[in-house]
């Protein structure tokens, strides 16, 4: 390690190792069993980079000495995407917090820069993020890209690794000669949710919105069932310009501040962000379903206020996060229901996990059919457990991104990255020691 | 009608024999069925009200005089919707044509006005019309909701009919006692593609979208069935923002004065609009499928240049109309395809008709499912040979809106209107003033 720091220059560093330790964690105890893998790993200095020019002697250093380097955004993963499983250097990117222009819709932004800030920013240029994760707050982009999927926003414009959602990335490699390397259009893919095992990335151009003064909208129904028909339906009305459409079960309510003194007992609830020109419409159509409208509220207000909760921040991972504020003896799983009989299998599963299982649904389409993901809270008793509750989905053609394991093949959907994405790696980061122990197909390639 | 002139104190007015016949007319001479059942058809008098004091006294005096009432736009309906079946006045609407005012992306603006003129007001205020007819440069706002179902922008936003796509509608009543009418939310329906017959629309308040500057891009294919993949692929990516997606026939190509010299012999097309931010995506991925680029151009240019023409004006309607420029003997159908098996249809009809039909398609999501509507253009030979094609059409499962009738029912797909559209006429218009003969239900409750 000394051997490293001596090569770095004058890049800023810490080994202070209370301050390393906090920066070599993420969100992954949300699950019990990384909990149980992870809790305790720690890099043993933790880099902060100031520009391009760093991260060329950062990647220079590593080479020479041989130094693990895991990239850090937000640390808001909960898959343990930026816990450092062999030691060696944390890269907190948070320097990187600039966006560089805006123009025809589109945005260059440093990748450490944070999502609200870059909201924010776009904001000014009448401009808005396509889509960002229930974390916001704290995420940045390039961890979004780099270790996430999806989020707010992907009712409308798909997930991250669809065509068109990133147009553009810089990354300094750790090749021979580590350099700074532009990436367009499919090329991109090399860095979508490989958690930074194939490039310091240190730019994003992404595809931007106008921005919409969005409406928090919650509707309550009286059973899950009707609460899952409205939300597919209204999800599928092309003319209704929407941001967010998620189902929360009647047992998930309690755990919602803003929501549970209005919603009626046994009620669950849609949780909606809605364009001004699409409410009373929206209103109209869940008054026809039987809902009735529980919560209203400026989006940007709540976001901008400390002292309240915007409705995504009770969406995608936040929902688990609400239960484990108060009981730690919940986790969860992310799945994709297909897009045939969607509805019917969401009631199959509650009817067979009981009170195991709270549903929680999170419409989005696949490969342009609307179909949902699922993330439900389970209440946790053993791994052998989970791992048979794993098998029941799967058994019902419900696709599993399993959230209890940290290499990128293991917790996708198909258990394997394209071949493509590992030659990648070994044209990137021959050497392998970007992230290391996260990729298995690249470990696979190296000689024993 | 020297009564009913009488009654309309200074409302504008000619009875100018040449002038009256002129507008009496719109497109209806694509189809020649319809053009041998209206060719010569006339109003007696032509009104031009300027305000809504005007539309009561018109209502009154009809009322007065049993004076039949045909509203019109533009006059770009294929359906005859603007010709007067039974004499009487033809109300020209094009003095009303102010966008009265634009906020948190809803637009309210007069019916009368021109859909470029809206456009480009819209474009002062930073937004667009989500979507227009293919004879945007002639039509009007009222004209198009009122006797159109959708067109360019519908990819991205479905029909004018589905749920959000009109907020609200002002209309003079021919009620005992004519007065203004606020319609909201549902209620809207009324006038959606009734041809008029519900009230003399005067406002509508309609959603609108943020600018885009598109872009005209088109794409030649060596077979339909790789035009049409490509087509689907590309209306079904969530993340390439759109405007348009229209494939034709290799033997359409010939009359697309744009695109005849640079696309490649017998090849096939897919007209696009697309964001800018869209444009390498969209490149790569019909690179990728088998596509070469055969035009681009920034569609406003191409608007604003009335020696141009914009892909647009290549689509829809328009398709048929570059035909019958040149071609008098072809007609066409409207159609609607299944959102299941959608392209192995598409093929089957090209199988089954040959060189009497050359497709033309329009994608369009349904019920929000992607789809596309046909647009084929027919080799007309007779009325039974076009019955024989429509319901070789229905045949497949495909519906059939047939644009060579008049009647709001016989030109739909299922035959009927919805019993609350004449139950609303019975009360907006219960002595069958407005535009009669067009709506078949209503005339059947009337007593013989």
């Amino acid at each position: 390690m000394s051997d490293f720091v001596s090569l770095l220059g004058d890049v800023p560093l810490t080994t202070d190792a209370a301050i390393v330790k906090r920066k070599s964690r993420d969100f992954y105890w949300y699950s019990p069993v990384l909990k149980a893998r992870l809790d305790g790993l720690s890099a043993d200095v933790l880099l902060t980079p100031r520009d391009e020019a760093d991260l060329l002697a950062i990647a220079q250093a590593a080479r020479a000495s041989g130094t693990p380097l895991t990239a850090r955004g937000g640390g808001t993963g909960n898959y343990g995407q930026a816990v450092p499983l062999a030691g060696g250097a944390v890269v907190d990117m948070s320097g990187f917090d600039r966006l560089l222009w805006v123009r025809d819709g589109v945005a260059r932004v440093q990748a450490g820069m944070n999502m609200l800030a870059l909201d924010r920013a776009l904001r000014e240029n009448g401009r808005e993020l396509r889509m960002f994760p229930s974390t916001k707050r704290t995420a940045t982009i390039g961890g979004f890209i780099c270790g996430g999927s999806g989020g707010i926003g992907s009712v409308t414009w798909g997930g991250l690794r669809n065509t068109g959602n990133l147009l553009g990335v810089r990354l300094v490699s750790l090749e021979d000669e580590p350099r700074a390397v532009e990436l367009r259009g499919a090329e991109t893919r090399v860095v979508n949710h490989a958690y930074g095992t194939t490039g310091l990335v240190s730019e994003l151009e992404i595809p931007v919105a106008a921005a919409v003064a969005w409406q928090d909208l919650a509707l309550a129904f009286p059973t899950l069932a009707e609460a899952c028909a409205f939300a597919r339906r209204f999800a599928m009305q092309n003319g209704l310009e929407k941001k967010l459409v998620s189902v929360a079960d009647a047992a998930l309510v309690p755990y919602f501040a803003p929501l549970r003194e209005a919603t009626p007992a046994r009620h669950a609830v849609v949780l909606l962000m809605v364009a001004p020109s699409a409410l009373a419409a929206t209103e109209e159509l869940a008054g026809d379903m039987g809902g009735v409208v529980v919560h209203r509220a400026v989006t940007a207000e709540a976001e901008d206020d400390p002292t309240r909760v915007p409705l995504y921040e009770l969406t995608w991972n936040h929902t688990t996060l609400q239960v484990l504020k108060k009981d730690r003896a919940h986790t969860y799983l992310q799945t994709g229901f297909p897009v045939r009989d969607t509805l019917a299998l969401v009631a199959r599963m509650a009817d067979l996990l009981g009170d195991e299982m709270m549903t929680h649904l999170e419409f989005i389409p696949n490969e342009g059919e609307m179909s949902c993901a699922g993330l439900p809270v389970l209440r946790y008793t053993t791994p052998e457990r989970l791992a048979e509750i794993i098998a029941l989905y799967e058994s019902h053609g419900i696709v599993v991104a399993n959230p209890h394991v940290y290499t990128i093949e293991d917790g996708g959907a198909h258990r394997v990255v394209s071949p493509q994405l590992a030659a990648d790696k070994q044209r990137f980061d021959p050497l392998g020691l970007l992230n290391p122990g996260k990729m298995r197909s690249f470990d696979a390639l190296k000689p024993a």
